[in-house]
């Protein structure tokens, strides 16, 4: 059975967004047990969609199109889906009833260009659209079902739940169930990675193993495909024990879970509180933590202290200090995690000091010079760390190492330095 | 003139990853005169590579592909493209020299299995790789120009501008310039921008006009295609000038620029300085702006200060206050915003404080109610907006909310409320 996507639209094919529907909709399909086989992207132009849905559709069982169904004139996908499948387009009422009343909703005036979202191919399939104007179709051709989506992710995705991926699922008859496990490692090379773990792979009892890098982790993916769902599982938990064996602490979180999920269970399981002095990262890592709901329980303040004078006022860095060791260094980085400690009266806290660049660095501290402390209520550590890359891959290396030493320290684990 | 991309991985394909190469290669093409014509993504299996490559062979004069290129088993795209184009396999000498000095250079160990790197097919003509171990390559087939890439972004990013757009370049005589020019609009939706300027698009004098929405911004693209540079050149400088009239200052930026610079150089070019207490937004407002290097100019500190605590201690918000108003108030956001101000001795502060939910709403304030406030030397305003969607999407529009109250401050335009 073969399922491919088709992205329409000229700011995917200009380079002016990054298409993030696809990943969404085959994690979702691979999470359902299909396999995405292709995905396509075409611009905001009749002949090249037209080309694209009919190769599309003479390949595959289904194919699931986003992008194009909006309200102005470049927006071609409805008419060009109803030339490729020698469809007349009409006004549809019931999109129509749709749009309507999500003006009403919305109160707002609905202008008259706008009805162009209910011209749509005949003998189609409404697939309704809960939170957005645009409705999508479904289109039988060729023995190939397409499915039309807007490209806004959000409507996307709720359509693609409720309707598209039902839709699919009572249609095929699954002989074979896949599974996956996602497991993340920090402080490895993708090399060494493989080399501790590629022997655990049993292609032909349906069990492969594979990696990826989405710096600065390398993510282990285990796959078991098979007919008998318990055995599937089974081989998915001994295996999944043996990489633990060979990764040790390198791995830092699995399944669903990220470091940022696996550090906040830890603050809140150990019932550790924590505050941040951030220099060079201004604010990433509060970011970071504050964007999972309920961290309002562990984390009790940040503080982003970029200048000289914010590090002495805000965490009583003492001037002499600064002055003779310079903002970047242990001492300071081991002054500011105790400075803001003291201040929220947090069980732990993490300071961060360094040069992101692509200013400021030189010979005996270059850009990617990173100091973290962390300070407990009787002892204080400081590291340094020397990353490479621009800024943004800088100010991230710093965010997951710091989140990674947090990691360790609740569990007891031994520091290490990471790999860049 | 037909240029196509090919993205070879299974974390793409099953939807582990974002691809964001393709929207990089397109952008960068763009900026040199091309346009992307299609783009393809396959996993990492042998029959979908070699597929994908003779069918893009067949109706495209270049291709660009990336992925594939590493050194473990599952990356297959060199053997691939060797059967694909009928050559055979062999060790390349001087991409195995290069293999070798970059481990040096990184003073680690080389394994065995990563001499793989350097098996590649043969009459190819190496694209050297400056920073990564994967040298990438070139193949002519049946009169299209294959090029192959690491799918490492940093490293795929350095090998298409120093080798692959100057091939590309020297291999073309483009007859008709392509220019664009981007402006981004924020507080009106795509309709009413496209309402507001689509009479300005002069299709048949090559001047084309599209939208699309980044959230919470509408992007406007006016693209000129013709023969005469300086004409092209005039009528975009004329249209730009006219759509500013008509989107007034809902039009936050233009060309390269963002919301995030465009309120950076207003810092700078003011001489204000800026101090911020977040608390919903956890530091991401903090974390952009210290994102762009010389923010130290104007950024003094942020403060995030999630619990009552920190805001009592950290800000003087009187108990008195919170107790009465709320954390969530206008009251408490001014109070914040004096707070922080004062503590820093910044010129301005901003304060934001809301629900980002998804628990801690109320009826009197449901989640999405969020309070900004905005503090000079003598005054004080606070605005309470409500927002729609999940947390992320309310951080986010809280964010740019922000940006765009301190951007219109430093600008002396009249505020208003962004529509959601």
């Amino acid at each position: 059975m073969n399922i491919s996507t088709l992205s329409i639209g000229d700011e995917v094919i200009f380079g002016e967004i990054v298409d993030t529907n696809v990943a969404h909709i085959a994690s979702r399909l691979y999470e359902s047990g299909f396999q995405l086989r292709r995905h396509l992207c075409v611009g905001d132009n009749e002949p090249d969609i037209m080309d694209a849905i009919e190769m599309l559709a003479s390949h595959n069982d289904f194919v699931i199109a986003t992008g194009g169904l909006g309200p102005t004139v470049d927006d071609l996908t409805a008419r060009s889906a109803a030339r490729a499948t020698a469809r007349r387009l009409v006004l549809n009422e019931d999109a129509l009833a749709h749009l309507k009343e999500r003006y009403r909703i919305m109160n707002r005036e609905m202008l008259p260009s706008t009805e162009k979202q209910a011209l749509l191919p005949t003998k189609i399939t409404l697939v309704p659209n809960p939170i957005g104007t645009a409705c999508g179709f479904i289109i039988p051709h060729k023995g190939c079902f397409l499915f039309f989506l807007p490209g806004v992710p959000v409507e996307m995705k709720r359509m693609l739940d409720e309707t598209v991926i039902p839709f699919i699922l009572s249609r095929t008859k699954q002989k074979t169930s896949i599974e996956t496990r996602v497991m993340r490692v920090l402080g490895l090379s993708e090399t060494h990675v493989e080399n501790r773990i590629k022997e655990l792979a049993r292609p032909r009892e349906g069990l492969t193993i594979a990696y990826c890098v989405s710096f600065p982790e390398v993510e282990v993916k285990l796959r078991a495909e098979g007919e008998n769902e318990a055995r599937i599982r089974e081989l998915l938990d001994t295996t999944a024990e043996k990489v633990r064996e060979q990764l040790g602490d390198h791995l830092v979180a699995e399944g669903g879970e990220t470091i940022d999920t696996v550090v906040a269970s830890l603050f809140r399981k150990k019932g550790v509180t924590l505050s941040l002095a951030e220099s060079c990262t201004g604010g990433l890592i509060a970011a970071r933590i504050t964007d999972l709901a309920g961290s309002s329980a562990y984390f009790l303040e940040g503080a982003v202290t970029y200048s000289n004078d914010t590090k002495i006022r805000r965490l009583q860095v003492l001037p002499e200090l600064l002055e003779k060791e310079g903002a970047v260094s242990s001492t300071t980085a081991m002054a500011m995690a105790r400075g803001i400690r003291k201040a929220s009266g947090s069980d732990i806290a993490l300071a961060v000091t360094g040069i992101a660049g692509p200013e400021g660095g030189s010979e005996e501290k270059p850009v990617g010079t990173v100091f973290l402390a962390l300070a407990g209520r009787s002892d204080c550590t400081a590291k340094r760390y020397q990353f490479n890359g621009d800024r943004e891959r800088i100010r991230r290396m710093t965010a997951f190492t710091a989140l990674d030493w947090l990691r360790r320290h609740l569990m007891s684990l031994p520091d290490v330095q990471i790999e860049d």
